[in-house]
């Protein structure tokens, strides 16, 4: 993997049943933990309804102001199924039959079960990349730096390791997290002096109640691993001073 | 509730934690369903980070193209809770000590507890209306048409109910769902025929594998309950005559 720093991406989640509250989204987390373990950084996410001129309009900007652009969703064989056309006119390209993806789902399915429906998944714009699936056959897509990929996230999340090899990652983003007993009023100050001297951290707070317990998470983020351990060894400094109990770190 | 159609929203998540993966988002979802049932409508949802700039901009595009924006995060103790300086600088409103919510703060806190990180979570846009928090103290604030709720989820329910009568929702949006065991591509034909005569109505296919089931939930959505009936039937008239198994309905 070629090794080049500040490499981002967009996330696009495209699906009415996210904006109404129906389906939890979890496809965010999951490729967004996969994109930092390979050195790319999530910029921003969008979540945008069915709708085609909203998706044209919406990657079209995207994949402008960022490194990659990967979408979920409306990949499917239904009519809410608008992604792959709509990609098509984002890229005035050809929304037609892909020969290869064709070749793989006429393989997937046993003889007479090929049908309409599901001769749609292999409608895409002219000469995409297929980004294979192994888990249900029919393939994502990618257009220059953009990449199609279903929201069904079982489904997703196997494809992603096919897609190691097409992106060019950054440095991989490394973090630490020290958990303490404490409130965030009272580290916060202290925690501030970090920031201040460690301008090119990262550095998040973050309260949580689990099980019981009531604490802090504090995750120090970098791309340099002495970095991390510097901000680490500061903040460990005020929590020992401070006589606050380090409940994980 | 004054009624009035058409009512949407959009949902702007800030937080560098969301966009690492790290912490999976759920306000989401919460906020879009209390939305729906007082009849508003979720255009979109961003996820950004905390970053100053990005606030600001973001925050003034999308109160300009909905009827109102929901934050979430960014507005607790620590250096990295920037979302009260940011919607100052968004409104050109001074960020200074809410009177309010100084006093409501002061006496929820013992004495001597009210410390410098805690005065924190008072500094707001001048003249922000208060959004009260029944968990753990600190309000958060609307402007215009803009509210700003906390990250941490129970918080941020619990203050959703006390915000019912500063939104003017129009009809609340209706949905049914029919669960059938199928795959979407045996119904797929059908249910295109059934949207291109119900334009109107927002019909959705989402697969399905749940406790080894595999199967295909429709949502019909609309603010018309007899518009739903209407593709309701429609859809168990040909899943019906393909002899397919409704699972729920």
């Amino acid at each position: 993997m070629i090794k080049n720093t500040k490499v981002n991406a967009a996330i696009l989640i495209i699906g009415n049943e996210i904006l109404s509250g129906r389906t939890q989204d979890t496809n965010t987390s999951a490729i967004a933990k996969w994109l930092n373990s390979i050195g790319v950084k999530v910029n921003e996410v969008r979540v945008i309804p069915d709708i085609e001129e909203t998706i044209i309009d919406t990657v079209n900007h995207l994949r402008k102001v960022n490194n990659y652009v990967f979408t979920t969703g409306g990949i499917g064989p239904t009519h809410d199924d608008i992604t792959a056309q709509s990609i098509s006119k984002a890229f005035n390209l050809n929304y037609e039959i892909h020969p290869e993806a064709f070749k793989i789902l006429e393989t997937y399915y046993k003889v007479g079960e090929f049908n309409e429906g599901r001769q749609k998944m292999v409608w895409m714009p002219r000469n995409s990349n297929l980004i294979l699936n192994p888990t249900s056959g029919a393939p994502g897509f990618n257009v220059e730096n953009v990449f199609c990929l279903p929201g069904v996230p079982s489904i997703l999340k196997s494809m992603l390791g096919g897609l190691k090899n097409k992106i060019i990652g950054g440095e991989p983003i490394l973090s630490h997290t020290i958990s303490l007993k404490t409130v965030e009023s009272e580290i916060a100050k202290s925690l501030t002096n970090v920031q201040n001297d460690n301008k090119d951290v990262e550095i998040g707070s973050y309260p949580f109640f689990q099980a019981g317990k009531l604490g802090v998470s504090i995750v120090i983020r970098s791309e340099k691993q002495p970095k991390i351990d510097k901000c680490s060894s500061e903040i460990l400094g005020f929590v020992n001073k401070k006589k606050i109990e380090v409940i994980d770190r």
